[in-house]
């Protein structure tokens, strides 16, 4: 798969950069890559430690993972050892006995050669050891949970070799009910089968059609096989066990005994012969839906049909940016992955039930510049759950049955402030304000614009009798838990964002001559700035918030906690700071929250509980809300960073929420730039020897937030009501770039020109001056060629 | 530790049979012992996996253990390893680079030889290997939540050695919000700090003095030590960690890290020298705590004072019989561990804070055997909690923050049955019939004989029109919970226990002069027995219930659960069998339900979920409630062989409860000669090579009937009101047996003896035939001297 002429870089890329490689297994345990579908998902690492998930309808695994305790009673005849989850295949070769494994567990064998790649639409290993390769291929197909497994074990020696083939995927502690697995040779591969475990009559309805079995068929005939893990691994261990010591796995059972998922293969290979197996790995209620996939996938055929149904559906999210820039791993982040991501948060909504309604929010103002049309019944989706006192929910269902959960039931006060924010952004984009006169579904006939009102309305109350708003449980940052758990403290940052959400609306209004509204809003936004501005404002920087006592927190005095970010960026878009605010706020920025791997969300970071402010303040210090690169945080400060004309400021910051390309920054991220995570490790002057580290959550609202900042503010291709403005804000060093932009059914070609002739930023289309850089009336269909001019930069 | 002259057997005693031990790592490896005190307890195989709990006040842990995934949201920097829980040495020769461990895992080398040993007041590890000697040794205080370590490394060979030992002891993953460690030289140790996960304000001030710190102290200053597990295992992994392989540790943190506890001592030893290391692991909510248990512990003498303080503690415990007979192993198992399994459940309750009704009734019948004041203070406990309908609570709530959890919501009809059955057996053990008398607290003004009369007539009344008892969501079988759950369905196992508790209590009536209400419950008895023999009689044998729909289960037309033991034991308590009947029952027993490993609780075990039975009939078949060897239901058929004269037939069921002495039977059970388990697997027929596997569980309400068989039936030492009654049901190929038993403060020695002049039971006190066998007015203080002699049996 790899085809390689020079010993490799530790990454390097193929297809254009759709292809991203990893050559060593160990350098980046944790580098790993992601797969979805309508229906699952799976994180798979270089190493083969994969997560699954799949919906029934709440997230339920079929291989167990990474967990905590559980507290329960004392678990009958329990395992003592509670096993990763993996997808593995041993290689042993027959004549000399020697045992390596692919991708590298469990045997952790040095390899001659390695390469782990992720692209799109799959994940790949490859191994060679020994004069033999082996490779492994992942990939899902569209609507169905179930893993396609494609393997090859190739002879590149110049003898005729024997060799064992042990595919072996662990399926881990199912349940203290019921677990057991068997090989059927109907079905052609291996069951195991459980009951979740419950105690109330009620789950049991709820959970009786629940996908309890976890089936690995095979395609070609096997010589052997066991299902039962302790039975597998014995004296020898995970990384030799005793079970492959033998000529032949013993043809076990499992009866309530850890189950797993273990083949073998003797094949004879000649000189360059090479030999494909192919494997569906998943769960299922029963035997019908095990055979139903197996007949519909298990073949070359049904791959080679399941892979283009998956490339089409890839398709539907490839985005409306292409671009070709001096930074070449910028080019391939932004036209493969970044766009990728924000697909997969608006397509499966990251696989829950009850999304946080600003998560949902902004995941589909991402899905605002992919498939606005999944946006717009987004939006109208969350508005039918608003509540009769304009407030948004905690959480929003997205079917019957399902409930807010977790973090979802405790109370947040920031969610009504995402509305104005991501449909002026939906409407920026799309033009559609029909959308706005839309009545929303169970909402006594209100149309879009008047319950959006309404939760702008609903924001402009909710504040104190200094014009502040009450944070209750928590805003943006959901383990600020405890600053107004009384119900008198307040949120800094969400009040400049009200105020910016009240300008944003208020805006709107005035395209709808809707001018009292507009003026009510605006003046209320600049109430707020002037209450923010006496309240908050600590000399340098803005406070993040006073406590239920009265206290101002994120100032000065704090020796933990001293300076939050976003109370600094959304000043910036609230128009609370004057410009000697902001020129003090930037240079504390710079001087306490910025590190080579991004601007950290707060310092220093708390080292022990603060009563007043909440959880965050118990993370540990660097991780999370407690100071990490908090990537959701970092982008909303490049955004504000943008939006006052600071672009090289934020480019810098924005290039380094990309891993790479050096490989230096690679290995202290420990992740491939195929996703922007959630955070990375902060606490740079605490720990600097840990600062950096990819948290490799690939579930983030950055990546909407990314993708608009590269398009509307770096490349200023920014659509308005009237059309698209060009207002490009390329780093000082790039001296030339070209994209390509999709927009309200048109395609701009644009060439950025910086030369030393231009004084101020000149557009031509189609070789014709603009007077202004605004596009109007685009017409659907038609291919605009832009050519940008731009200054020298000093 | 071990004295050995020749190969060891598989398991031997030592200490008069105070002590058990396993040669071997391997041939029974969850075969283990357990510790307990006041606050925790720890269960330690033989290989050096441990789980241990303590209470804060829920049961919590320091070390993690096995478990189910719970499936969270995404996990930052998640470990892809979830590490087994336990407590190790390695040893490296630093001359050879040779490598073991002990007890047997990690590196599980074939030792030169192994010794395991379950000693009442600690467990112990001996392994030689390489001319080395390695010894463990764990022992607990009282009343602290914390392990001492005693250690030792010998030189067994002629030469001069140098070696390093590294303590290990895995911590596990502790917490996504904060994990960490770091060597603390100012405590002498490592300490792990982590914040439990929560996201509720309230569980804040529910957590906020939660022990979230793990340590590991040593005595003597060490050279080096790690605390960060994946940078311990590296890719040697935990049979082969990388850490060791070189000449020091890394002396690292963990931040957000894996925790472990990771020491190095590089020692010389000269031949035949020895060198002794102590350590303390425990929680602890700050420094303050661990150094005061260091300062109290870590010395020789202070484990000295905690061995001699835990001695004095078990000696509450040891029962009041101390036997002799021809059944060494049985003498083993009566005379060290069975009263310390009675003891351990009354003493703290399981370690829980809601302990089961039925459970927590049933553990202070045994301690009426053991000490009788706190089976007393028990009783009134539970009474005070009784419903205002007479009604007992599912659980008994042990202090003023505890709540009903888990299986405890969940309605079970079956809780006021235990109070006659239980209070008759502690009345008939200690005289102390004043009990009846006692006001009981918060019932106004009621007395204990009021509260059990209200409950036994609870029962009475909880019937349904053909006279059967209700089971709602469950009885005695937790997991019955669909037979009746829309309000139809009965039990025939309570309706034969509400029978038979109404004739216990109705005997009690009579003592005190209660005719009327002694007929009333007479009369309700009978009568429930006539329906049971009307609706629920079978044929052969009784069913366990009839359905909401109507359906009787448990009945010859079932394909599985066609027989249940349960009601065939109460019915020969209750007196619903005639002669013929019984004789049918037992036949049917014993063709349908005995297997070598004892009876199992119903055949054939159920492969599908039933419906209308419920959850019982989902657990994997032979295990638990599904067909297992459930010694709490064996225990119960055997007391009722005793009740109807079955002697010999009660005695060979009896004697399988106990694991050995054969060693096929040990490595079938896989568990020590040292408690009763919850059950043996069973599906005997189903699942043959599976059959008699201990599920390692020592809580079971069955150690309390033991105890109670072996004192009251099998040597027939029965206290009544007036005094002892001596009516032994020994074996028939007995010839001799000699016993001590305490009674109302007074010692009897007893010996039995077979003889051929005998023709019917024949007792001598000092010397004086008396003319009944019933020792009246007991004297405290007194030393009775008993002959009895039994007629042979053919």
């Amino acid at each position: 798969m790899s085809n390689m002429e020079n010993p490799p870089d530790l990454v390097s890329s193929a297809g254009n950069g759709s292809r991203c490689q990893l050559h060593s297994p160990t350098a980046m345990p944790a580098a790993g890559a992601f797969l979805w579908n309508r229906r699952m998902m799976i994180q798979a690492n270089c190493r083969g430690f994969a997560v699954a998930r799949f919906m029934q309808p709440e997230p339920a695994s079929y291989a167990r993972g990474p967990n905590i305790e559980a507290t329960t009673f004392m678990q009958p005849e329990q395992p003592y050892y509670a096993h990763h989850p993996g997808r593995f295949l041993y290689i042993k070769d027959e004549q000399s006995g020697a045992l390596f494994s692919a991708p590298h567990e469990p045997v952790r064998a040095a390899p001659d050669s390695f390469c782990f790649t992720a692209a799109p639409e799959e994940i790949t290993w490859e191994v060679q050891k020994h004069g033999l390769r082996a490779s492994m291929g992942l990939s899902l197909p569209v609507d169905e949970v179930v893993e396609l497994w494609q393997c090859e074990i190739a002879n590149t020696s110049a003898e005729t070799r024997v060799v064992s083939v042990y595919p072996y995927f662990p399926v881990g502690y199912m349940s203290w009910m019921n677990q057991s697995a068997e090989y059927r040779a109907d079905l052609g591969g291996i069951v195991c089968s459980s009951v979740t475990p419950y105690q109330k009559v009620e789950d049991y309805f709820k959970n009786r059609d629940f996908k309890d079995k976890t089936f690995f068929l095979h395609e070609t005939p096997t010589d052997a096989w066991e299902t039962c893990q302790p039975v597998f691994e014995g004296e020898g261990g995970l990384h030799n066990p005793d079970a492959v010591q033998k000529p032949l796995l013993g043809c076990g059972d499992a009866r309530y005994q850890m189950p797993a998922a273990v083949l073998q293969y003797r094949l004879q290979l000649q000189p360059g012969e090479r030999r494909t197996l192919r494997f569906l790995f998943g769960p299922a209620r029963d035997e019908g839906e095990i055979l139903a996939l197996r007949e519909r996938y298990l073949s070359a055929d049904g791959f080679a049909a399941a892979a283009d149904g998956y490339r089409r559906y890839l398709e539907q999210g490839r985005g409306c940016l292409h671009i070709d820039t001096p930074d070449r791993e910028l080019n391939h982040f932004v036209n493969h992955w970044l766009p990728r991501q924000v697909f997969y948060h608006g397509d499966v909504n990251r696989l829950t039930t009850d999304p946080q309604t600003r998560n949902y929010l902004q995941d589909h103002m991402g899905m605002a510049y992919i498939r606005p049309q999944t946006a717009r019944a987004a939006f109208l989706h969350a508005l039918a759950q608003q509540k009769p006192d304009g407030a948004m929910p905690d959480g929003i269902l997205l079917d019957a049955k399902a409930e807010l959960k977790y973090i979802n039931q405790v109370p947040h006060t920031d969610h009504c402030v995402w509305l104005p924010v991501c449909l002026d952004a939906y409407l920026d984009e799309s033009g559609d304000y029909a959308l706005l006169d839309e009545p929303v579904p169970g909402q006594g006939g209100r149309s879009v614009f008047e319950c959006v009102s309404r939760a702008v309305e609903h924001l402009a109350v909710a504040r104190d009798e200094r014009g502040l708003s009450y944070i209750n449980q928590g805003d943006w940052c959901d383990p600020m838990n405890m600053a107004g758990y009384r119900g008198k403290g307040v949120s800094g940052w969400l009040s400049l964002a009200a105020a910016y959400g009240l300008k944003l609306w208020a805006h709107i209004c005035v395209q709808r001559n809707e001018d009292a509204l507009a003026e009510r809003y605006l003046s209320t936004a600049e109430e707020i700035n002037r209450a923010i501005n006496r309240h908050l404002w600590d000399g340098d920087w803005f406070a993040r918030g006073i406590t239920d006592e009265g206290v101002a927190f994120g100032v000065r005095d704090d020796r933990e906690g001293r300076i939050y970010l976003n109370p600094q960026s959304w000043a910036l878009l609230s128009g609370a700071a004057d410009a000697g605010q902001r020129a003090r706020m930037l240079r504390a920025v710079e001087q306490q929250l910025e590190t080579p791997f991004g601007p950290v969300m707060l310092a220093p970071a708390y080292t022990a509980m603060r009563e007043d402010v909440g959880r965050l303040t118990q993370k540990h210090p660097g991780s999370a809300e407690n100071g990490s690169v908090y990537n959701h945080a970092a982008i909303f400060y490049i955004h504000s960073l943008y939006g006052v004309g600071e672009g090289d400021k934020a480019w810098g910051l924005l290039r380094k929420m990309i891993p790479g390309p050096d490989p230096e920054d690679l290995l202290r991220r420990g992740q491939l730039p195929v996703f922007v995570p959630n955070y990375y490790r902060g606490a740079w002057h605490q720990y600097p020897e840990h600062a950096g580290r990819s948290s490799q959550l690939f579930n983030t609202g950055t990546a909407a937030w990314v993708y608009r900042c590269m398009l509307e503010q770096l490349f200023g291709l920014k659509g308005e009501r009237l059309g698209l403005r060009i207002a490009p804000q390329l780093p000082s060093h790039w001296q030339r770039a070209r994209v390509e932009r999709h927009f309200r059914g048109a395609v701009f070609e644009v060439s950025f020109i910086r030369a030393a002739d231009v004084e101020k930023l000149r557009v031509e289309l189609d070789g014709v001056p603009l007077r202004e850089p605004l596009i109007e009336a685009v017409e659907a269909g038609r291919r605009y060629r832009l050519c940008v001019s731009l200054p020298m930069i000093a």
